[in-house]
């Protein structure tokens, strides 16, 4: 009976995170301030982020040593399990071998905990006992609920109120983990009365959570902010994930020819194959193929130009060049509501745009026909989001049926379905569609860009 | 720092189940055909389940072994984690050591595969291609529903309507596994029909779903049945679970002093703590103890006589001797759903009546309170069910730090509580209570038992 799970020693949880800002071709363009847009200076995070996680984003060294405190926390559920899809391949009738790393045996159920728990380390030892942020569906918010319950810092979450009542289960579960979860928009801040005080119905949206989270962050001296994707650091914390299946490869004498993820702010994928894309830039495996796969109803990277812009709604954010959509783009409201975001990682974005990268746009539907699939062979019910991922998988194992390839195909799966079953239960019971992204829209997105 | 998670070789998963039959001191009492209150034989339970299941259940062979078919699927999230719970002790200021074996990390999240699984393969073999069974709050049914994915078996799955309504998270997980979930009571049976005739908004039970699952297989010829808890056989299967962490505990030169564990039908527990009895039967460790906890609202063990009964409510089931309620107690609608059951294994009654076990009832707010407790140290939401258990082992961890004991405690956990957050929301918002149980309930039991 031949073996499904590598499974890494604790002891092997990584040292160090990997830092690709070291090895990259050409520098990240710098964010800039969104008032002056000058590059951003330190000085100008510090109400926000704890001095570390501000170095940490614009650090050019390799390796960043991981405090044995975080590493105390990840003991409790990583280095997680890599396993080898034998069943998949077998309902596929596929040569290729597919490899799936699986953030879902977290406590909060994906990979966001690797940069929560780092943040708020950081937070605690410069002296901050109160995080605020914002969340969407809740997957981040439980994250740092979780990590806060660590560290013993009181975490304040803004939750977007359409999903804080949809929703009830994630933000339970901060409550579980000892976090204050509260619906935006909110009368506790400005934004979020002003807001209401035009619309008192007014349902949220991610924007205008993140605008209360960095009210209160920037008007408390006590309270930082904390951002669970995109930026530098937190793809840094994410690089656990790649290291470990690197290694755990390595002890099986085994390289990926595909690496493929699905991206939204693009923490998780980054997190994957950022360490495998020093090999590709160094001339290792040159011909290393990474795929960023994106909701055809939120083509950031397949249709958006690479601009500087805003990382929230409202504007109030440092300017980040990115593949966008426009920071007033609202995407349709697709059941992978983690992906739902106008930009991406400027890191991903960067890599795109030397062409070391490739990114897909998959419609939803089929995406959770994949998701179905895949659970009827390997058991995991996963994230909507991931289920962008598994589709372009099940498509690449499919291409090397055709062809004959025994091509090696590695799949980032982010996180599991169990608190998203209502996503299943309208694909189900046909409501979902598949979204056309327009034309108008994309000239909109261009309009909208802010001069730099 | 130190290992947290003790994780075995997947070629460690036990190649036989233990069979408790074997090393009995007095052997169980029979079960009795409900009509001639004669033992029931053989061809009494063909129609319902495969004759290889049928030996299980009343077999004396001390090991049985586990087909490669069902060990293949084991693979896929056996074994499972023995976790040091060093951060809850810390939090406790015990000097006891307790360690947990999470069963939380199987696809549909709970213990009640490893019996699905097994049982949907014994099927398969005997050329039985359709299984029908009951569910209440929707973990057996996802389990085996899960079950017939792998090998490729129809699963009918009768769900309690009320459940069906208010939990719909677990039923379109057996939709993603393929299986036909519908409520109960339905059109499909003439049970069904019955009820409906009388009372068309009723909002069905455990009893009656069994009752119409139990018809499907009894009066379709390509149809079986699959029941999750109770039965020996059931138990037998379960056995995976206490022989790996005695395999886990064995290399770290570790044994229990207390073993404590949630108990509804009991195969959860019983798996956990049958393959240690064994060493307390034969002396090897006399002063074993074993803690089956079960709620103050639905105290089988600890309040109710020691006699035959029927497993389900209607009275079709055959007759076995437990500590029981009386099979028309219908329990409290608390929200560890899983435990809310009139009787228990006669595996497990047999031992308590021989004093090799012991029993404890636990008040449903502490059992939310533990598991919150327990969250904020570990990490892992478990189910509400587990809380159970896990309430008894912080009180037995609190008895150390007054004692100075340094016991080791090994807890059973059995699932996790993803799907279950609505239980503790119900818990925050304060609309939870904890039941008496009536003395003239217990008399009314008394009553209504049958004559044998």
């Amino acid at each position: 009976m031949e073996q499904v799970k590598f499974i890494l020693d604790e002891k092997e949880i990584p040292q160090y995170w990997y830092n690709i800002q070291a090895d990259l071709p050409e520098p990240l363009p710098p964010s800039l301030h969104p008032g002056t847009k000058k590059p951003l200076m330190p000085e100008d995070l510090a109400p926000l982020f704890p001095m570390e996680l501000i170095k940490q984003e614009v650090s050019t060294e390799r390796y960043i040593e991981i405090p044995d405190e975080v590493r105390s926390i990840y003991r409790l559920w990583r280095p997680t399990t890599l396993f080898r899809a034998r069943r998949l391949e077998k309902a596929l009738k596929t040569p290729a071998k597919i490899y799936y790393k699986y953030e879902g045996s977290s406590p909060p159920g994906s990979h966001k905990i690797n940069t929560a728990v780092a943040q708020a380390y950081y937070n605690k030892k410069e002296g901050i006992n109160r995080i605020s942020t914002e969340t969407g569906a809740g997957q981040w918010g439980s994250a740092l609920a979780f990590a806060g319950a660590c560290f013993d810092i009181e975490v304040k979450v803004y939750m977007v109120k359409i999903s804080y009542n949809q929703k009830p289960y994630r933000r339970v579960m901060m409550q579980v983990w000892g976090a204050d979860c509260i619906p935006s928009p909110s009368e506790q801040t400005k934004a979020g009365r002003a807001i209401l005080s035009r619309d008192p119905d007014c349902p949220g949206s991610l924007g205008l959570a993140i605008s209360e989270a960095v009210e209160e962050a920037v008007s408390r001296e006590d309270t930082h902010y904390s951002l669970g994707s995109v930026l530098n650091h937190v793809l840094l914390h994410q690089t656990v994930i790649g290291q470990e299946t690197k290694k755990t490869l390595e002890k099986i004498n085994e390289y990926p020819d595909i690496i493929i993820g699905c991206v939204g702010g693009g923490s998780n994928f980054a997190g994957m194959f950022l360490p495998f894309i020093k090999d590709k830039i160094d001339g290792t495996y040159p011909d290393l193929r990474i795929i960023n796969v994106e909701p055809a109803s939120c083509p950031t990277l397949t249709r958006g130009p690479y601009r500087y812009d805003f990382g929230d709604e409202a504007g109030m954010t440092p300017l980040m060049k990115m593949y966008t959509l426009g920071h007033g783009f609202i995407p349709p409201p697709v059941h992978a509501g983690g992906l739902r975001y106008h930009g991406m990682a400027p890191i991903i974005c960067h890599l795109l745009n030397l062409g070391l990268v490739e990114a897909r746009a998959e419609q939803q539907l089929g995406t959770f026909q994949a998701g179905v699939d895949f659970a009827r062979s390997e058991g995991i019910i996963s994230a909507p989001e991931a289920d962008h991922a598994i589709r372009a998988t099940i498509d690449e194992a499919i291409k090397c049926r055709e062809s004959g390839e025994a091509k090696t195909i590695l799949l980032a799966l982010s996180g599991h379905g169990h608190v998203d079953m209502a996503a299943y239960q309208a694909y189900f019971d046909g409501k979902l569609k598949d979204h056309e992204y327009s034309q108008d829209k994309i000239e909109q997105a261009l309009h909208d860009l802010p001069k730099v």
